[in-house]
């Protein structure tokens, strides 16, 4: 009763589990929609999202501190009576945006940043991060953490003799090692104060399901010692999930993959895990075959509205000229309002659509190319379940 | 059997009555959606049409030609099958859109022009209207004509020598006299060659449940001769309803309800009489009390992508500061999908969408305002049918 992941199925290191919020129950592994400022972009709306039986929505919690600020949003009943969202949702901390941004001071206490959108000079910290998603008011919250970049961000110019490359690179990877030595120490300690402001404000020994649950975010770059030791000092603390994060920043997928071979495992297995932006079709089969539950990402929805559709035959851009005729949907196996199982909108009225930039072009591709991501999840639990996915995927990543 | 309007009931002048199309019977008077390159613009669905039970679509064939083609539409079954629209449909002549642009040639055999999109140089006619219409598939039809601008394009600077003005003035509209009369007598050419055309591909003997509809257009600008010489010689050419054009193109509403007040009732009360482009909520009101039946006008969807929402107590600016935190929905009248009768979207969270331009709120303010639209043509259709319209219309105009 006190827990809130029940793991039902595994195949290999893949797993199948129940995630229960105080908004309801969701099987895993899941995809989250991502609404930044309380919309999913496109103006794909709550009915699209049900038609296509989405589990989850993520909001930004910068983008929404920023406008309309959380203290409307409380007013306003919270994120799921504003959006009249009844999903569960998940906030993130504010850190990953916060430390996009180029002009910024990191303290061991928090950060200074300049909003994107004024050039407001504003603080952000453990406390304020928690007191902001506590109004949101989300079903589930992240820890306020450091996540540095995987490369570094101003790294000077690469020798031109090649005797002197090998040094030089050497005392790149120094450096970058020792920014995310100190971004998983800053992780930690605001780890700690995100704890103490979340059982501030709510008894954590209440069950999971009652309250908001708190995940903490391990970080540590593509460095292995780095990873344990976030990985160590993080699921010490009593968080009710925990996240990779710092990852699908850059580097190569292959790089993320070989730190999911490393940690992943090592995360709790009576806890959801979640692998925070990712990432692209092949990027969650690789992922859920490491272990992990949950993950979000804009690449669905960005490359929608960029004209790429996903299939379960690969990717396709609507705007080629072979699809100008085609009274093809997008994907005859998907039953989203768009395809309709073969019955719906014709891949040439989306690519006319998407030629003359009508917004319904954007929406449609918008709502298939979720579904398919969705559809992606849900075809991995089942594989799981039945104990096969291994195969499954050898075969689907011929296709994706 | 062989009508395509039935009169129901009037009150004064205003009728309501039922247009019979080959895609089913639209009760009149209404509005049309229009949805100019086969989609409403800011992402506005066919269900959303459904939800709010708009009964006609009209389509734009300037914009189809240019994109993606008429040849293509045809291929592809035409609009209905292409947009899944199963509702009636009409489409324009191309003439509107044609005249509006400022690099063209008239001729009395028909017009030159460049498309807005590459600048190639196009040519369209009478009969390429008619076969472009055909080949996009509308139930309903319109002849190619001549629509001229209600004031002159290029005047002379007026003379500041008060003495000199009033001849000035009057040479003006001597000027534009002719050229309205010029395109009057054009457009009585083009309607004898529309319908030409139309009779070579269908039986006009036919029902006209059972082809598609050819609507004439009465042009005429504000002179009472021009229009009495057009509206004479359009309806006595075998059309299947009659559209008053060249109004709502600059002129003040005053000078529009005076050509209606002229004109509208000597339009065959047999057939449905179509007011092209208009209007404000007070226009068609104004219209309707006139004898008009059927209107089309961007103003609601184009009003609410900038922030203006109609209501049944006027129009509100959503984005002012004064909507901030307030939980009322747009019209709590209102049963579309997002007033849902006060248990929708609050203002506020329209607000916050419109304030941070994210496509929902703009799909969310054109359903309303076309659910609106609809609504205010559905009530005046029953105030006419209990023979109440004249002091519906006195308290309606005092809010709206």
């Amino acid at each position: 009763m006190n827990k809130n992941f029940d793991l039902k199925s595994t195949s290999g290191q893949a797993r199948a589990g129940v995630l229960k919020t105080r908004r309801g129950e969701v099987q895993t592994p899941f995809f989250m929609s991502v609404a930044t400022r309380a919309a999913i972009k496109a103006g794909v709306g709550m009915e699209d999202l049900e038609a296509i039986e989405a589990p989850v929505v993520l909001c930004n919690t910068y983008h929404l501190h920023l406008k309309p600020g959380e203290a409307l949003v409380e007013k306003m009943g919270g994120l799921h009576e504003f959006m009249k969202c009844d999903k569960p949702m998940l906030t993130d901390s504010g850190g990953f945006q916060v430390f996009s941004i180029k002009r910024k001071k990191i303290t061991d206490e928090g950060v200074w940043f300049n909003s994107h959108i004024d050039g407001k000079r504003i603080w952000i910290d453990a406390e304020r991060s928690i007191d902001i998603q506590h109004k949101l008011g989300a079903d589930m919250i992240m820890a306020f953490d450091e996540c540095p970049p995987s490369r570094l961000q101003n790294p000077m110019e690469p020798p031109t003799n090649p005797a002197e490359l090998k040094g030089w690179k050497r005392r790149q990877e120094r450096k970058l090692y020792f920014k995310i030595r100190t971004a998983v120490e800053r992780t930690t300690a605001w780890a700690k104060r995100s704890i103490d402001a979340h059982a501030a404000k709510y008894d954590l020994s209440l069950p999971p399901t009652q309250r908001p649950q708190l995940f903490g975010i391990v970080q540590g770059g593509c460095f292995k010692d780095l990873r344990e030791q976030s990985l160590k000092e993080i699921t010490a603390l009593p968080f009710d999930g925990f996240a990779l994060g710092g990852l699908a920043v850059g580097e190569p997928s292959e790089a993320m993959y070989k730190v999911l071979d490393e940690i992943a495992e090592k995360l709790p297995a009576d806890k959801p895990r979640y692998l925070m932006g990712v990432g692209s079709p092949k990027d969650l089969i690789e992922a859920v075959a490491r272990g992990i539950d949950m993950f979000d990402c804009v690449f669905p929805a960005r490359n929608a509205r960029h004209g790429t559709a996903y299939t379960w035959n690969g990717e396709l851009r609507i705007t080629n000229q072979e699809f100008e005729a085609s009274t093809d949907v997008l994907d005859v196996s998907c039953g989203c309002p768009v395809c309709q199982n073969g019955k719906g909108y014709t891949r040439a009225y989306l690519r006319h659509l998407m030629t003359v930039d009508e917004e319904l072009g954007k929406r449609f591709m918008t709502i298939h190319n979720l579904a398919f991501y969705h559809d992606l999840m849900r075809t991995m639990r089942e594989q799981i379940m039945a104990d096969n996915f291994e195969p499954w995927k050898a075969a689907a990543l011929v296709k994706l």
